[in-house]
């Protein structure tokens, strides 16, 4: 018999089908994905190409002033700051307003075939560093409301071009799908006086068989209503609202985990298409005993299909349990 | 500048790109599908393949007794019916339950290579009265509180066997991605006495600019906050809750602009992967002014990537305007 686990951030239920489930040997992709070049002429990443970008809003250089990470405005932008916030109705009755916010490209090292998967310490540290320079900057301009960092790998995962980039895009509005998250995890405060993100962490270390690592500061784990096979949350031991209060400190131990989180994945599952997500609470809604800024990695190893859209309710084909296991014993260096 | 549009049956935003907008002619599918065979000896929905697949639960037979309709329970069901519906808690904290339920397969012909949008317009009818037939049946098992009836289309849209075949589930839950439809749609009753639903219909026909297609009793239209390109939804004139209920005659004006739509997606864009969902109310909340049946197909032409994911916001890089356009002047036959 399967089972159904609810996600305690937002109450949806997961099918957790053992009748469908596979080993997590089984998901390790099989195909080898092409070599690709460290340079590459027509890649607008690629340093030398510069000028097929937008002007930098950022750029962290090394000793020698060449750029070791930049930043942009994305080229074709899905938000642009332009316009207003006013809503306006369309048709007498539907709700639109302007495409006002932010849309950044990151790119995450001048190499073009060098995944962040593969990366050390030093430049995960410094990747880490430039999204809270950016959130801090952004955070500021009162019309933003939200700040998403992600990252898109692999072709599955929706990415059009392989150089290796991260994306930030700040809303002018609140997404409902915040706001459900945010409001569960209020009303767990009101009714329990604890952080339900604080609690899910330490619940999930008593029970320890969706742990992957966990250090002072991080726990990485497969959460136990988990979408999707392999998907992974970390998550900070003491909770903060913004990834902007972070501090240096925090950020260090978190591109620690990070870097090997990302390495157990691309060794173990054979460099799996995968999305990369950092958010957080609204800007302004603050509060770190709610929602606290925290990362999910969502490896892209199977299709969502009419059940999926039709409800919401996910079907995962493995065991978080066996995934986490998988993990957590797999020696990636 | 892009548009931030709202979905009124949700409240959450979709971004209209206009920056990254395609024309509709740029999605239609390049690379033919190969060629199927009509039977295929190892294909256990084909005819004669009986024995690989649990008994029937139901059979529409043609004069010669063969049939042209199997239903039966899926082999790797995600629901089964044993179990209780019964919540416990895991670790002293999460919530779990059985994975109690329905899952069927309905084989929709015996020809292995003859998709949904070729069929003519008895086969669409037939399948619409099976679907009709299992919802009346299972809706009185008294654990149930769900029906959705989904089809994926192509490999992309999840499915893994290619032989034409929708499916079932029923769920003892009621998953909050309905409910919250549901109490949006209760909301708009109590502050404007008028079904959600029938607005939404009656305002995009007024505007005019999205509808693919219109009869008495059907609106076919690529909604306002489409969350993808070709995105379509089928609206019933007369709103009812349950599929259970509409009349024979409302399920042949259904099969008239069901056939028609599929045909149009399928020669317009050359055979692209869809979902097609038929959802409605939960069992027993079944007020025709809030929550009401209705089909959506979405084919699968973009990914969803770390932004909607971590959001809920999706980009749609074509404009409804322009995709229900070319849709509405294609002539299919």
């Amino acid at each position: 018999m399967s089972e159904i686990r609810q996600d305690p951030t937002t109450k949806e239920w997961v099918i957790i089908a053992r009748e469908r489930s596979k080993r997590p040997n089984d998901f390790i992709h099989r195909q080898p994905k092409p070599e690709l070049p460290s340079f590459s002429p027509s890649c607008p990443f690629c340093p030398g190409n510069e000028a097929m970008t937008p002007p930098d809003s950022f750029a962290l250089r090394g000793k020698d002033k060449k750029w070791l990470i930049r930043v942009f405005p994305n080229h074709f932008p899905a938000l642009t700051p332009d316009g207003t916030t006013n809503r306006r109705e369309e048709s007498g009755f539907f709700l639109a307003m302007d495409g006002k916010g932010i849309h950044e490209v990151i790119v995450e090292t001048p190499q073009h075939n060098a995944p962040l998967a593969l990366a050390d310490e030093s430049r995960v540290l410094n990747l880490l560093l430039t999204f809270q320079k950016r959130y801090i900057a952004l955070r500021q301009m009162p019309f933003l409301k939200l700040i998403l960092v992600f990252q898109n790998h692999g072709a599955s995962a929706g990415t059009s071009l392989e150089h290796p980039h991260s994306q930030l895009v700040a809303t002018p509005v609140v997404p409902r799908h915040i706001r459900i998250r945010h409001e569960i995890a209020v009303q767990y405060y009101d009714d329990t006086g604890r952080s339900l993100y604080s609690d899910i962490v330490d619940h999930e270390l008593k029970a320890g068989d969706r742990i992957v690592m966990a250090t002072d500061k991080f726990t990485v784990f497969h959460p136990f209503a988990s979408h999707s096979p392999f998907e992974t949350w970390i998550l900070p031991r003491t909770c903060q609202a913004s990834f902007s209060s972070a501090s240096t400190e925090d950020i260090k131990g978190l591109a620690d985990v990070l870097r090997t989180t990302l390495l157990k994945l691309y060794r173990g599952l054979n460099n799996p298409d995968y999305n990369f997500i950092l958010d957080g609470a609204p800007i302004g809604d603050e509060n770190r005993d709610y929602y606290p800024w925290h990362i999910r990695i969502i490896p892209r190893l199977t299709e969502v299909a009419g059940f999926e859209i039709g409800t919401g309710i996910y079907i995962n084909t493995a065991l978080p349990e066996e995934t986490a296991k998988f993990m957590r014993e797999f020696k990636a260096e």
